[in-house]
């Protein structure tokens, strides 16, 4: 750990140095094989148990109950985005989405080809500084997405949104996935792209529900159709082996560090640390309204954006990596993920009264 | 080396030594960067580097012009096979394949949603055992699709096909791409899942020249768009960032080891051994044709499925492993891609013949 620095980046991000260490060892011979995990065939012996332990791994981390699948796709949440509507939407159809940030956006913009979207709530008036609490649904919508953690704007839901009933919620949680409690049965589908809590890029991890699998449209290229997958075990092709493999070792990690409850914890308190110094300062603070803060993401600014970038600089030179904000928001962002050691928040703040000390 | 056994999977498969040691002291501190390969943002300057390194050793190993790009995708060819005719075909359009095996006959399936498929040859009437070499090509295709490699049946197209003139042939090279020189200039795209020649599964090198991706269309999801690809160096959204960099390792590896004719070379001789006592031995036969014979791919059999069996559970235990042939052609299959070492070659064919003197 002494050679690694503070990595507030926002995805691909920090992963857990057990984990790191581990993957090292597997490179070249993969549990005694002679054989490295990436050079095992998709098929054989070895990868097979690593695919059933993960998803057996994912299952528990979350208690994914048997009616949900657990897929593993390609092509990050951004494919998500309109594999979605082209699986579950027919062109006299209409879905709802909570816009709360750029990431909705996107999803928003990729209906329109396979039905009708309808903006049910959005931000946006405010440039995406909070979550809405009211929602304004259509008539009967096929599904309601939402996007539970917006990485630019530094918001997060508190909890799930209130959806007409039957209704199935669609999650992008790409930024917040088991970095608390997760209730699954509130959603038809949860999906995350690995690079933030999960793994490295390339892998997107798929929970959905059996109904939501059966009822999607066959018309569309196999390897665009969820039901492809929950029948193959993922396997319907090559899978990213070693973004599974490595996802897996990241459950492992979760379960041997007291599961979503103990994630919940650790990461209120990283971000407590954040906020609470955040509200005292006079020279930082905080984007994002108080009710919709981020556990994942701090943004900040100083209000001046070449203090911005003095600071960024300073942090930089002094060990801390990745600070720079979205060019949207500007200013700072501390992603801090599971992963993310309280010890890096706490040398953070201490580093930030520094600076305000000399500014 | 010493514990590694010799690894004779058809993919994901072996990987140079030299790439997984690379690899291995990269995972938790990247060039001194303090941060691990896989944690970097795919927008900052350590991973941007190797993006940028990788295109640039991927145009040098191939003596790729300018006028293609070289593009980094996700989906492995099976999503290739739909995203072709996606962006190429108009319902009126029809494209011509060369089906050559099982793969082929995946892509030409795919054809339906969007175009006529017209196959200008197949090889299925004799399962696949030879690489046809005549041609019945449609008026005016828009394109030629042709699998260079196949790993089941295990042949070769020993040079390009002709096709008519002006129309791009397009080639999924996933089992045999880099393997000995490529005149790209014959080629209107190539592309490859990675998990043979080029690296982990789960990045798909795409070539393809830029009057394909303009003529591309426009009214299909972004992420299936080639253009969406070049316009962005593959970044509009997360690529894989970890495949990618184990892929310009490769590259440097190749090109350290006198590039693709020195493959070639390399993978001719190794083939050669094998198909040499294939040839004089009377109780194994290789299963192709000898003029469409694959050096990437050697299938062969004893002719009675027990001794193939015994034989097989017998080579796994002296430390040969993944040499069970594909259940369609059954027998064996010892895939020799790149990476793997000619004195593993001639390990199996000393063990082939032990086995051989006491059947």
């Amino acid at each position: 750990m002494s050679e690694r620095i503070f990595n507030f980046s926002a995805g691909p991000a920090i992963l857990p140095v057990e984990v790191l260490e581990e993957a090292r060892e597997s490179l070249l011979n993969f549990q005694g094989t002679g054989i490295g995990i990436m050079e095992h065939s998709h098929r054989g012996k070895a990868f097979s148990g690593v695919l059933a332990q993960t998803i057996a791994d994912c299952r528990k981390v979350a208690q994914i109950p048997d009616d949900y699948q657990v897929l593993f796709m390609q092509g990050g949440a951004s494919s998500q985005f309109f594999t979605i509507p082209m699986n579950l939407l027919s062109s006299d159809d209409t879905a709802d989405y909570l816009v709360t940030g750029s990431w909705s956006k996107k999803a928003v913009a990729q209906v329109k080809r396979f039905g009708t979207a309808h903006k049910a709530a959005s931000s946006e008036d405010r440039n995406f500084c909070y979550i809405p609490t009211e929602t304004n649904y259509s008539e009967a919508p096929k599904y309601v997405h939402m996007t539970s953690n917006n990485t630019i704007f530094g918001t997060q839901f508190a909890t799930e949104p209130s959806v007409p009933h039957g209704v199935p919620l669609i999650c992008d949680a790409s930024s917040d996935i088991f970095s608390r409690p997760l209730d699954i049965r509130k959603y038809g589908m949860v999906y995350a792209g690995a690079q933030k809590n999960l793994g490295p890029s390339g892998v997107t991890l798929v929970i959905v529900r059996n109904d939501l699998v059966e009822q999607a449209n066959t018309e569309i290229p196999e390897m665009l159709q969820y039901r492809t997958f929950a029948e193959n075990d993922s396997c319907y092709n090559t899978p990213p082996t070693f973004g599974i493999f490595i996802m897996g070792l990241v459950f492992q990690w979760i379960l041997k560090n007291g599961g979503l409850e103990e994630m919940g914890r650790s990461n209120e308190k990283k971000a407590s640390i954040l906020y609470d110094y955040l509200k005292t300062s006079e020279l930082f603070s905080a984007t994002a309204d108080s009710d919709s803060q981020s556990m994942m993401n701090v943004t900040f600014v100083t209000g001046n954006e070449l203090t911005d970038k003095k600071f960024i600089e300073a942090a930089t030179a002094a060990g801390f990596d990745g600070l720079k904000g979205h060019r949207s928001v500007g200013g700072m962002r501390a992603s801090i993920y599971n992963a993310f050691p309280e010890e890096g928040v706490v040398e953070l703040v201490r580093f930030m009264k520094d600076f305000e000390s000399k500014a």
